[in-house]
C-alpha cells in the first residue's frame, strides 16, 4: 500500500513534518540505553524552553486526556474544594475526571464560543469563603476556537485566593504565547500532537514547587498517572514504565525545528496564519466566525442555514482529501473548525479554504 | 543524523519489522475519519485472533503498566478482597497498583524463578472463607523468564471459587500459547511492544462477559483507563480519546505478518528459537540457567562469581551494539536475559551469544 497523502486541517494530530516521520520509522532504541536517555533528556529540556518554565517537567504516554487526569490524581484529595473555568468540552471534560474521582467541582460555564471572564472569576472567588484547592483553565478549548487570556486569569486567582492554577495547553502550547513561570501558572500541560507536531500519544506536564507540595499532601490514588515517581526517574534519564519510544525519538525532532525556529516565531508565524484564515473564512467565504476571541490555533466559523455540515466534511475528506473538523456536541454539524498550528502551512489552509468555497457554492451558498 | 543501528536481545522494545517501520513514518491520518476507523476496527479483530477470544477486546494509549492499572481500577471496589500470584517484579507491581487505590491484596509470593504453583494456590483458596474478587497471574513474568501454567491455574481458580481470573500477558502473549477463552482466563492483558512486534505505546485488554459484569459494579475511580467508555466507542471505530495513531498504523501491519504466519506457526517458531538459546547459554557458554520453568520469551541465566553484570552489559552495548537485558531488582547486576520473541531472528541470538562469549573469556570465564 502506497501511503496516502491528507491535507489535515484538524485541530489534532496536525500534520508530521517529513524528518519527524523519518524518525518515527527509524531502528528502535531500547528505553534503557544512555543513547535514548539522552534524547529523552533533550526533549524534557526543550519541552522547558517551550512551556517556557523552569519547573519540573515530566513525559507521559497516553494522549492529553490522561494527562488532564494526572493532574487531578496528583493534586487532590477526597473533599478537596476546586473550581473549573470552563469555555467548552475540554473545560467539561476537566470537571467530569473530577467527578470520576469523588470530586464535585463548582464550575464557571462561560456560553460556547466566549473567553473565560475575569470578572466572573473574580466575583466568585471572592464570594468563597474556603477558597479553593485548584482552579482549572483552558489555555485554548479546541471545541471552540477561543483563547483565554491565562496571564489575567491566574493573576485573579493569586489576588484572590491560595490555589492553585492548573491549565490545560493541550492545544494551545507551541501556537499561542504561554509563559507559564512569568503568569504564575502551577501545573501546565500539553500533548505531543498539535503545536508539538508530533503524532499522538505522548503527554507532557510543568508542575511548580507549590504545586509539588500538593503533590506529596494530595491522597486521590494514582499509580501509572504518579508524577512522583516520574520525577524520581528524572536524574537517571528514565521513565518509570516503557516510554513510547518511538513517539519521543519523534517528539525530539520536532522540538529541535521549533528551536530552530525560536518559539517567538512560532508564535508570529501562527498568528499571522490565523489572521491570513479569518480574513479568507470571513471575507471571501462570507461566514460568520464563531469565536468572540479567536484563538490562533484554529478558525470556527458557522455554516449558513440549511447546510448540512456532517455531510459537507464528510463529503470534503472523501473526494477532496482535505480534512476539516465538524463542531463537537451540540456544534456538531452546524461550525466548522479550520486548524492552522504545528506545521499546517498557508497553502494548506488556501487549499481547504478553495475546496469548502466550492462545495458551498455548489449547495448554493 | 544516520539511523542506528542495534541488535536489540532485550524484552521489549523488541526490533520493529522494516515494513512496520515504513508504516510508523507514514504521513498521518486523522483519527476521526473512516479510513482511521477500519485500520482500528482490523487491529481489534486481530487481536481477538492472537488471544484467542471472542471477548471484548479494548485499545489503550499508555505502556503495558497502564492496562495493569486499568484492569484494577475496572475490576474493583473498596474492600474487595483479591490474591496476588506473584512470580517476580510483575506480579508485585499487580500489587503495588492495588495498594495505590487502597486494595490489600492476598499475594502468594513464589521464589524468583519459579513458577507459580497451583498446589499453593488451591490450598490458599480453600483456606480463604468468602474467596476473593480476582486473582491476578503472569502469564510470563519478564523479570525472570518464567512461563506460568495458566490453563491449570485458572482451573483451580474456576474450582475453588468465583474469582475473576486476570492474566498479566504483556511479555508473553504472540510468544507463548495462551487460550484466553478455552482456558477461562476473564481477562487478558498486553502491550505493543514484545510479541507483538510493535513500538511501545499500545496496550490491549480482553474482557470476558463475567469481568464485564464487575466492571459494571465496580467503584474505584477512572476516567482515562475506563473500559466502559472504550466499549461504548467500539461500534463507532473509535477510541474515546485520541490514540497514538502512528502506533495503532503500525500495529496493524504487524498483525497482518502474525496472521499471515499464523499464531500456531508464531509460537513453534518461539519455541525453537528458545531451545537454541538455551542450549547455547548453556552448552557454549556453560552458564546456569536462572528459570526452574523456563519461559519461551526469554532465557535468564546466571552469570559466574566475580563478574559485573552491570559492566559487561554497558560495554556490550556501546561496543558490540548489542543490547542484552540486566536482571531486576535484586538480581541486577547478577544475571542476564536474553529475549527471543517477536522479530528476534536467530541469527541475532547467534550474534549475542557470540559476543558475551567473547566477552566472558575476556574477563578469565
Amino acid at each position: 500500500m502506497s501511503p496516502k497523502e491528507y491535507i489535515l486541517l484538524t485541530p489534532g494530530p496536525t500534520p508530521l513534518p517529513p524528518s519527524v516521520r523519518a524518525k518515527l520509522g527509524e531502528p528502535i532504541l531500547h528505553h534503557r540505553t544512555h543513547e535514548f536517555g539522552k534524547i529523552f533528556a533533550q526533549v524534557i529540556a526543550d519541552m522547558q524552553y517551550v512551556f517556557r518554565t523552569k519547573a519540573t517537567t515530566l513525559m507521559m504516554t497516553c494522549s492529553g486526556t490522561g494527562s488532564m487526569e494526572s493532574a487531578v490524581a496528583n493534586l487532590l484529595s477526597p473533599g478537596d474544594k476546586t473550581l473549573v473555568h470552563s469555555t467548552g468540552a475540554f473545560g467539561n471534560r476537566f470537571a467530569k475526571i473530577q467527578k470520576a474521582y469523588g470530586i464535585e467541582p463548582m464550575t464557571i460555564f462561560e456560553e460556547w464560543g466566549e473567553a473565560a471572564q475575569p470578572d466572573r472569576l473574580r466575583k466568585l472567588l471572592q464570594a468563597t469563603p474556603g477558597g479553593f484547592k485548584a482552579v482549572f483553565f483552558q489555555h485554548t478549548d479546541t471545541s471552540t476556537g477561543v483563547v483565554n487570556d491565562i496571564e489575567t486569569l491566574a493573576k485573579v486567582v493569586r489576588e484572590n485566593s491560595d490555589a492553585l492554577v492548573v491549565v490545560d495547553a493541550i492545544s494551545g502550547l507551541a501556537a499561542e504565547r504561554l509563559e507559564t513561570d512569568a503568569w504564575g501558572v502551577d501545573v501546565a500541560l500539553t500533548g505531543s500532537q498539535k503545536g508539538l507536531m508530533n503524532g499522538p500519544g505522548l503527554a507532557f506536564a510543568a508542575v511548580s514547587d507549590k504545586a509539588w507540595k500538593a503533590v506529596l499532601a494530595a491522597k486521590l490514588p494514582r499509580f501509572y498517572f504518579d508524577w512522583r515517581t516520574m520525577k524520581d526517574s528524572l536524574p537517571d534519564q528514565e521513565t518509570p514504565y516503557t516510554p513510547a519510544v518511538c513517539m519521543v525519538v519523534g517528539q525530539a525532532e520536532a522540538l529541535r525545528m521549533i528551536r530552530e525556529e525560536g518559539i517567538e516565531n512560532v508564535w508570529k508565524r501562527t498568528d499571522a496564519l490565523a489572521e491570513h484564515t479569518r480574513k479568507e473564512v470571513a471575507g471571501k467565504l462570507g461566514l460568520k466566525l464563531f469565536a468572540k476571541n479567536p484563538a490562533n490555533i484554529l478558525t470556527g466559523a458557522w455554516l449558513p442555514d440549511g447546510v448540512d455540515g456532517n455531510k459537507l466534511l464528510k463529503e470534503m475528506l472523501a473526494e477532496d482529501k482535505i480534512s476539516i473538523a465538524n463542531g463537537q456536541e451540540k456544534l456538531k454539524g452546524k461550525i466548522i473548525r479550520i486548524a492552522h498550528m504545528g506545521h499546517i502551512t498557508k497553502a494548506d489552509v488556501d487549499a481547504g479554504i478553495a475546496a469548502l468555497g466550492r462545495r458551498l457554492s455548489k449547495v448554493g451558498v
